[in-house]
């Protein structure tokens, strides 16, 4: 992941390593200090800190209508849980998702365990924190769709679906919170197959199927 | 889950509560034990344990090919994370996926996080432990097709799926052993739109994408 922030945006400020031969980029060397394995456990929150650990300035990112208007993105609606917020990031990242918009009860993306989650993803995926509702009534003006994930949506197997807009992804206890779904009109359904009523899908595993469902259609 | 447990086909051996209304089913009156908050914060594993708390016995499941022939199954090869697991046993559960296969490689179902993960699911998939060599000899030899996700596959939207046969899901980090695709030609890939290469998925997002691909054309 260090590697894949130094090929990021993102600034970094300093790289501690115990190995100087780890991390073969130019423009690591200037950032570059090589410490003790006692020192890097220290200072790192793994339990098993691995041979390099970063610190780099989270970004100042602002949602930009115009930046995302032509494209598919992701909004989040109260994701807590911080695995499941940067597996979804690493999932957009598959799927040529480049923005996700997230509610500010969402869990914090450069929390430890969302970073691990993401795989490295966090560094290429635009995420920023936003009012979904004004985020929503950007795109309603535009004309641009608005999706949500729903237990009372349209099939999204048999649903159409454009080649840009936004699609909300809601918790896993509550769903998509009433006020958004109010000002929405395309519910869709992954319809589940299972014989009894009392299944649900993990958040990221939705929007995985989500994202593939809009991508194969492309 | 506890609820979602009794009323399964597991047997379950005890139930510990400290709220006697909370479990309004004739089958758990029998086994229940009215218990303090500090006596269940004793027994349970969970740092903010629920009210209730019940102990049941695994099951002896064996593979069985006669009961899986004319299903989809799922085979897990080596996956090591009981979270992931978990996630893929609830996964599974929301397609109608009956069966899932792992190998002596894969994490513990019935390993607390596990457990937790799969939200009840694992009390109505069924799991069961075998040698993946032999479960693909035995659909093989009957002519049932065998996928894998690799990343040298067939793009899975434009493949040919069948309506039975076994889905070979490998770890994050080894993808499926060499020893098991030698032993298979459907090779499946989940497309990736990302702009460069770096991505990756989250074994159970590439669970739940491959189920529902299968679904969808049924």
């Amino acid at each position: 992941m260090v590697k894949e922030l130094l090929q990021s945006d993102y600034k970094t400020l300093a790289v501690y390593t115990t190995d100087e031969q780890v991390l073969p980029f130019e423009n690591a060397q200037p950032l570059l200090t090589v410490i003790t394995d006692i020192q890097l456990s220290k200072i790192s929150n793994l339990e098993t800190p691995n041979k390099v650990l970063a610190v780099a300035e989270i970004p100042e990112q602002n949602f930009s209508f115009d930046a995302v208007a032509s494209k598919i993105s992701l909004a989040l609606d109260t994701i807590n849980d911080p695995g499941n917020l940067g597996t979804i990031i690493r999932t957009a990242a598959w799927f040529g998702i480049e923005t996700i918009i997230c509610s500010a009860t969402t869990a914090d993306a450069w929390n430890a365990k969302a970073v691990q989650a993401s795989m490295g993803a966090l560094f290429r995926v635009k995420v920023v924190y936003a009012d979904l509702e004004k985020v929503v009534a950007d795109y309603t003006k535009n004309d641009i769709p608005v999706y949500a994930t729903t237990l009372d949506g349209d099939n999204i197997y048999t649903s159409e679906l454009a080649a840009n807009g936004l699609i909300i992804i809601g918790s896993e206890s509550h769903g998509v919170s009433k006020e958004l779904l109010s000002l929405i009109d395309k519910k869709l359904l992954i319809p589940s197959f299972a014989a009894g009523n009392a299944e649900s899908l993990n958040a990221a595993v939705a929007a995985g199927v989500v994202c593939s469902e809009f991508r194969r259609r492309g």
